[in-house]
């Protein structure tokens, strides 16, 4: 009987996390402050403790994963690699598919990799609360049970449009003892401020940042926490991949292709950084490896963006960062995978797209669904909307491998289950899901706001 | 590093359902039609294929699992057996807490170990559709799942509050591919009769089944199936036990206490009837196992309830069974624990408490919630409300063995997650759940009805 799940013990957990800096032809760009000087770890101390700052900064390869990180670990991973053999027999590839599932996490996603060693970390510096912004609620969710786990108070600022429209992803932080607020909310300057000007604002990300930084910034026990983008964060989800390799060794197999959504980058780097590392020292089977990062085609960062220096919130509150940017106030169109509708990208991700060490491809939003859906029909994991940009990716690869009559081994990072979803499926069976355009004007208007350095 | 999460290889899936038929120290009395003779085979073929009806008459120790199922099985099978660490720390017990954790499956509970057969089954008699009813939406959704795999049709009547309410459980079923229908529907006869009386005939249980038997009985090419209560539906759930007992072997481990939570009986029997079966077999670790079915107070079946032969449905359209029963026309209160609201239970699961083989309690509604968040909060996993049955039998035994300085092995069944149960979660925040008094008055009036025989 050939196994279709392809299991490790607890025991297999990495000890190390892999950091893609000491692997990268040139040194990153540092992040800049407000005066166009590198950003000191003294500005960023204020509300990240100070094994997250040398995590951000570090150039070591390989960074130790502490015991009690790894004991909350062992909840969920391992996580399942799975071979898609159903699916496979349904688009008559003969491509192998496999995918990494990294829903099986207490919230459902792959963003609990980086909220417990966070929250760890955190508590490890005397720091008694956490603050977050959410929009959907999958890294609000994370940082909650994470919290939770290591007695740490919780607060989320929820964009207020999605609190009223997503009660159960907050009910899910509330369940694990966090407080979520509406955000705009009366409890900052930022948000009293917004809410005298307009007391109906719907809120955004950008403003639950600015809430969440300012809360933690004016309070010695308080710390923020962020959910992608940032160097540390890229680093803890190279669990991913690093597990991957493992289950890869054990059937014997490597794979060409490797394919992750990408909004933030945390989720593509997460399972394709690994895999670059083989490259990277020369491992044979990873000479001809592609990785593939998938954005919507309405947000298309990587494909369509500009790499430059520019702020990572929408209200050019945090330092600058080089990366691919389609500018800080560009608002990408209400696409459902809401984790994608990010301006800017990991400037780790950034930098490797640059010097052409990976790809990016852009999709848009009605053929992901239409993949999610075949997967579901085949595999039987509902996906969220985030993960049907890889499964799209990863469908298309295999039919062309089936044109061409090549036998490909791909892997794509399934980043979540779609439980709490389910209203935009029901927007696509409905016929009320629509592909927007590339927003060609709003980019340009946006790009033209780029902060000039020097 | 002592691991907490048991697994198996997909290679260890059992290849053979155990039935406790065959170590029952009496035969089962049988059903009996409306001629209160016993059914025959023939007046169930309607609706049934007949290596179900086989099944479900069965004394045979050990049935082998087809391997189409075990296929479908290995998607996400073997489940985890867990060892709820955190929470004997957060108890303070010296009791080890087990959980099987059967929520991985893509339907989120234990219903499609039953479901895959019952659809294997069914395509291997030529059967191109079936039918269901659903409440809440765990049943329909497993078949819709189980349905989906062997490709075929799959309609679901769903009662018509609920289709309102739990919308996103009907999503899921509409993804993988199913018909749904608010029930009473224009579809049937009986759903046309009620809706002349009452067009906002807001539905139930017992209508919902009727319809779906009416269209099985009435179309050759479609067959009727049943997600608890039957012999069959408790034979395929004895995969749980069937597992965890391997799984306990890998660690030396085997449980003193076994806990499922008991509505039609099917979980509780799926994980504690393969360890009765070693008690029968003279297994010296068995020969002091309790195994506690967990009810709700409100809907007392075991605890309160009369050993006779009843309907299994509200409108007295099945045969006649020998079971626990508050009656068939009591309606129980609207707890939020649906899969466990239901009037009898299995034939097997009565006989075992009658005969004095199993024990049974009975747990308020709000004592489940609490739990619930308890092992939330310690363990990450939400669970659903059926499961906090479970779970609240689990922390007071652990409770038990603190006060007497005991340690003993407990095992419960974590049958599904709560994902879509966030707004019993947010009822039970807010306040507005309560706990029912037990129906003594409506209890009674309804085994007053009790069908009389001879």
């Amino acid at each position: 009987m050939e196994a279709t799940r392809i299991l490790l013990d607890a025991a297999d957990i990495p000890t190390h996390w892999y950091n893609v800096v000491a692997d990268l032809p040139t040194p990153p760009a540092p992040p800049l402050g407000p005066d166009g000087k590198p950003a000191t770890p003294e500005q960023m101390g204020a509300i990240f403790p100070g094994a997250i700052l040398e995590q951000e900064m570090s150039a070591q390869r390989w960074i130790a994963i502490p015991e009690e990180v790894r004991e909350i670990y062992r909840l969920w991973r391992p996580s399942p690699l799975v071979r898609a053999v159903r699916l496979e027999q349904a688009l008559g590839t003969p491509a192998k598919i496999f995918f990494k599932y990294e829903g099986v996490s207490p919230a459902g996603s792959h963003k609990p990799n980086s909220a417990v060693p966070q929250a760890y970390y955190n508590r490890q510096a005397g720091i008694k609360r956490l603050t977050t912004e959410t929009g959907a609620g999958q890294w609000g969710s994370s940082i909650a049970f994470a919290g939770q786990m290591f007695g740490l108070e919780v607060r989320v600022y929820m964009v207020k449009v999605s609190y009223g429209q997503k009660p159960y992803r907050r009910l899910m932080m509330q369940t694990w003892g966090a407080e979520v607020f509406a955000s705009p909310s009366a409890l900052t300057d930022t948000g009293r401020r917004l809410l005298a000007e307009d007391p109906d604002n719907p809120g955004s990300l950008g403003i639950a940042i600015s809430e969440a930084v300012e809360e933690a910034a004016s309070r010695a026990d308080t710390n923020y926490t962020l959910g992608s983008v940032l160097n540390h964060v890229v680093l803890h989800q190279s669990i991913i991949g690093l597990e991957a390799k493992k289950q890869f060794d054990k059937v014997g197999l490597y794979p060409d292709i490797v394919i992750g959504p990408c909004g933030g980058g945390s989720s593509f780097a997460g399972i394709a950084f690994p895999f670059l590392a083989d490259r990277a020292a020369g491992d044979r089977r990873a000479q001809d490896l592609r990785c593939i990062a998938v954005e919507p085609s309405s947000c298309p960062t990587l494909t369509k963006g500009q790499y430059a220096y520019d702020f990572g919130d929408a209200s050019g509150f945090t330092p600058l960062m080089k990366m691919y940017t389609l500018g800080h106030d560009f608002m990408p169109p209400g696409i459902h995978a809401g984790g994608l509708r990010y301006h800017g990208d990991s400037p780790l991700v950034s930098q490797l797209f640059h010097e052409g060490l990976i790809e990016a491809a852009a999709v848009p939003q009605l053929a992901t669904f239409e993949a999610g859906v075949q997967f579901a029909r085949a595999e039987g994991i509902i996906p969220a909307p985030e993960s049907c940009h890889a499964i799209r990716a990863a469908i298309d690869e295999a039919l062309t491998c089936k044109a061409r009559g090549e036998s490909r081994t791909i892997l794509f990072n399934l980043t979540g289950h779609g439980h709490f979803d389910m209203s935009s499926f029901e927007r696509y069976f409905s016929g009320q899901l629509e592909n927007y355009d590339y927003p060609a004007d709003a980019v340009a208007a946006s790009l033209a706001h780029l902060p000039r350095l020097g």
